[in-house]
């Protein structure tokens, strides 16, 4: 029996979406106000799929206290009231669009489940605005 | 051509999480607050994913009035307002994390679609833990 | 490496579902009060999701302020702030349920998207009634 | 003691905004996408909200199985799956604005309210439109 | 100046809904399911309004941090994972609706409150069920 | 019939919280994570109240969509990807917190409403946390 079990946690960043690579000019053309100088920020929602079969003697696929521990630890502590072009050490050197970010958190995450397997990561930049990464 | 058709509903029960094979102290070390002796509760969110071709005729995959009557007769009025460890007969004997909760709702519903068939359970237990069953 | 990218808008418009090949008889015991002469409507939300690989310059899947205005030209101008039955090109002749909506809309955009393709549209009619269509 | 107790209802509707002492022009103006002749539609989230004092004996200001009934029967029996303009009596001859909609629900409602006194109807058109009247 | 500040928390917990000077017969009458004999249970959503005037040398009416620790250690470690009826003192001895409860809470919390005063305290037994109590 | 209109829109933004006034302890101790130097951000959530009596002959206090123009262009352009600390006029000189920012957020809109008065600003920062002023 194979279960999907999620986790929702949030956390607040701000981030400048740029290339240094690229002029101020192409900058501006391609990411337009996401190119800020001074920076804007989102409340970012993130969810964490696991896929495993729940324990006999638990019922459990994985504990969620366990796996928000592991989620807090290795992301949220990290990018929680950050800069993500600045402050994260897993995020250097990318552009954050959400679709790095959530490419970024996958790597953070992929080793560190204990029970399960990490299946899915999704990222809410807005209600509008999101991304799936399954890790193929 | 293939659709999925959802259909949300909405029920409040009590439940423990406690493995009565094992000692208060181990239940107490695995399950933490959730074994609560007296108990605690949730407002569960349950979605049903109907898999199939619409009919010519109706454009439906199914009537979602005909989905709501099977999932309120199935399994709404044995688990709302109601004590999962104690109240339900087809959670008898299992220990009532969402992902068993949910395995039991998905052979609650599985024969009982009448057109399509059954994809997908998925139980929010809160806004943010919640699981999915697809009967693999 | 695949992300799927998705945006949310919503439109506001009115639907009678019946079919003309049938009796009234025949239309209201199908879609009871949904069939209601004079209609009745809903706030859609619509749910575009792309798949495809970050092109490295940007970061990017697809620029989600792109895949905005190829959503509200193709799709919400046209179906925002009007009857479905009657005012839509893309739905003539057929009965406007959420299964063949999307559909509608599914082959509005599947060549339009510039990078990725299109993976999924998903329409909810209310919170609790959604489908999803993945071209298969 | 006064507690304020609120219970949320939902209804799907059409309508139009037009007044028809006004020219077809001077409609267009005012209302624009609002006025198209076929209608449009939304999802009503309406709240009640009654005044009072708990019974000692239940603890309730007013039993919401009860108000729940009386919304039901008085407001949204008459209003869902119905186009405003055209299907509701309560609404004759006024121009179906938001503003409009709530001050007729308020005078459907607030002589029958059995305990507490009706305080504030909040009628929602969008999760981003909403109003308040308190029958002042 | 005066601001309204608000914070919400969540709490999962149980109760039976039943008074024991009356018969079971006429408990049951009242209270229907919310009386079943086991208990069930919902995730209370609670808001606490703080009003004042914000402090011009932290822009704060009141931190909003202490104002979360002021909250948890004051209601949410007594009730969350908890049974209403059996486990929480400052509930002893009431019928546990969601009237009954809210004006508990605000005895808890009305002479906590370090900047600012209390002004009102909102909770949510489900999305459709809430009340309101301001401390008249 | 004085009846509240409301009207929400969103912003993304970054700040930082700090007082140029106090020494970096001080402001680490009074901010903590809110005053990291390379600043955080957030999704807000802007909710303007007008009070007034509908126009007899639209039925509005005030055409939604104006007011939405009136917001935008008073507000959000200004504060949309932005950092509030350095890039918004009418934010100059003061620490931006939620209250401080509703407060400035009025002053932009009370002098520009057409019809009806402005009533309240309310502003969430995040889900959990919000403000609210009405002008005292």
């Amino acid at each position: 029996m194979v279960i999907y079990v999620s986790r929702k946690e949030t956390f607040s960043a701000s981030h400048r979406l740029f290339n240094k690579n690229l002029s101020d000019e192409e900058n501006q053309k391609i990411f337009g106000k996401c190119s800020n100088p001074n920076g804007h920020g989102h409340n970012y929602v993130l969810e964490v799929i696991i896929q495993g079969e729940p324990d006999p003697s638990t019922g459990y696929v994985i504990d969620l206290k366990l796996l928000k521990t592991i989620i807090r630890e290795n992301v949220i502590n990290k990018v929680d009231h950050k800069n993500l072009n600045l402050d994260v050490d897993f995020l250097k050197d990318i552009i954050p669009t959400t679709e790095n970010i959530a490419a970024g958190i996958w790597k953070q995450l992929k080793d560190k489940i204990p029970s399960g397997r990490l299946y899915s990561v999704k990222l809410y930049e807005t209600e509008k605005n999101f991304v799936e990464y399954k890790g193929e």
